[in-house]
């Protein structure tokens, strides 16, 4: 089965790597940002272009969500089958005449950053069965974990993943603004954010709540009100006032 | 140098451990909840008593905030040091007449979860330069990371630990929430949860922002405002709202 990949982001960069890494190098990676391309393009010697793309088996399109109808419309290949890989979009977000698939990575991906992909779950969902297979069969080939998907789950996967990956990430940041605001060095804490996401691989997570929320300790509830400002009073608030939910205090 | 725990709550539980595996056992530990004690005994070989404090050179209060100042006054031991362990307690929390310290471990402690003690960072604080470093030698025993702190910065990295441990617990607790309402198992998320993790000790967290608030993508959004309600939508606007003013978006 031949592939190309569509776009130069952090998802283009690190399927077309994943492909390469066992031996099924896309035929080829499309897209408009020149400079992008050709730094993928040598680092995983495959040609790349920004004006003809190539016959193949398969079109995985790594664009942004809003540019994925557009990329979809120019592709005129009705023999191929083409996949996006938005958690967050429909199958038929894809516009054109071929057959439409989806292909979704549930991962965080940032180029500078080196991944094992082999752990990355993988949703596909197809218009039939027999392409259902060929994507079930490409995406084993990176990772242990594909499974079926339709639009309606794969919305709250991708909530979900919005929750634990991109919301715990702001919180890292907040939490950095707060140390260096007192010259406490970040690296400080990293053994307690290991612990924090090694805990929950053991416990389920309503169960390792920790913290002056959960114990409704006013007075340091209230002192640490004092110590901030702005969004970070905000989510201070919003945080603690869903834990004493959760927990009925 | 001899030391009594006293508590027999997780951080009791876990320092005694820790104590005890670098050779340095509690002569005892104290409290009040005998059933706890008595199991903490049990399995580490260290004496107990909900009656009698022995003589010590050393007592590390370990109760919550609230019970801090109470046992401070119990404690009538006038040439030992006392210190207590928590973040968010000026050393003058503790009431008696002896020498006064505070002897914070920067970690989140379960019972049932083993921790590996060397990288926890220690935050001591004394009220003189001998007691100081009486406590930096049994940390150090313990722990690679031990560093003085005044009360002042000790309020800070207890705040900073809220955002970076107790809220991104919660928020694991939300993701599964959703998660679970949809028959999607909740370990799906765990290798984007590790990367999460795995990507600030590499990338500053700032710049290691991924999601559709950061990409200011208005439909996902709207369309998740739509899956969400009550606390989970105000936790989905207030963290949107934070980042997309860190990004000035």
């Amino acid at each position: 089965m031949q592939t190309v990949i569509i776009g130069s982001g952090n998802v283009a960069y690190h399927l077309a790597k994943a492909l390469v890494e066992v031996n099924c190098p896309p035929v080829q990676i499309f897209g408009r940002n020149e400079r992008e391309l050709q730094s993928i393009s040598e680092e995983l010697k495959i040609p790349y272009s920004t004006k003809n793309l190539v016959n193949s088996d398969i079109y995985l399109i790594c664009v942004s969500d809003h540019a994925v109808e557009n990329v979809s419309q120019l592709i005129d290949k009705k023999d191929s089958l083409v996949a996006h890989t938005s958690g967050s979009l429909p199958i038929d977000a894809l516009q054109g005449n071929y057959r439409k698939a989806v292909f979704y990575p549930l991962q965080t991906f940032s180029k500078s950053k080196q991944l094992k992909y082999s752990k990355i779950p993988f949703f596909v969902e197809a218009e039939n069965e027999e392409d259902q297979k060929i994507l079930f069969g490409l995406a084993s080939e990176i990772s242990e974990n594909v499974m079926a998907s339709t639009y309606e789950k794969r919305k709250y996967i991708h909530l979900t993943a919005v929750f634990a990956c991109n919301f715990v990430n702001h919180l890292f940041s907040k939490a950095k603004e707060i140390s260096d605001s007192q010259e406490i060095p970040f690296n400080y804490f990293l053994p307690l954010i290991d612990e924090t996401v090694q805990k929950i691989h053991e416990i389920e997570p309503k169960k390792a709540q920790t913290g002056p929320a959960v114990r409704n300790d006013r007075r340091i509830l209230e002192l640490h009100e004092q110590l901030l400002k702005d969004e970070s009073l905000e989510i201070y608030k919003t945080m603690n006032h869903s834990i004493q939910k959760m927990y009925e205090l």
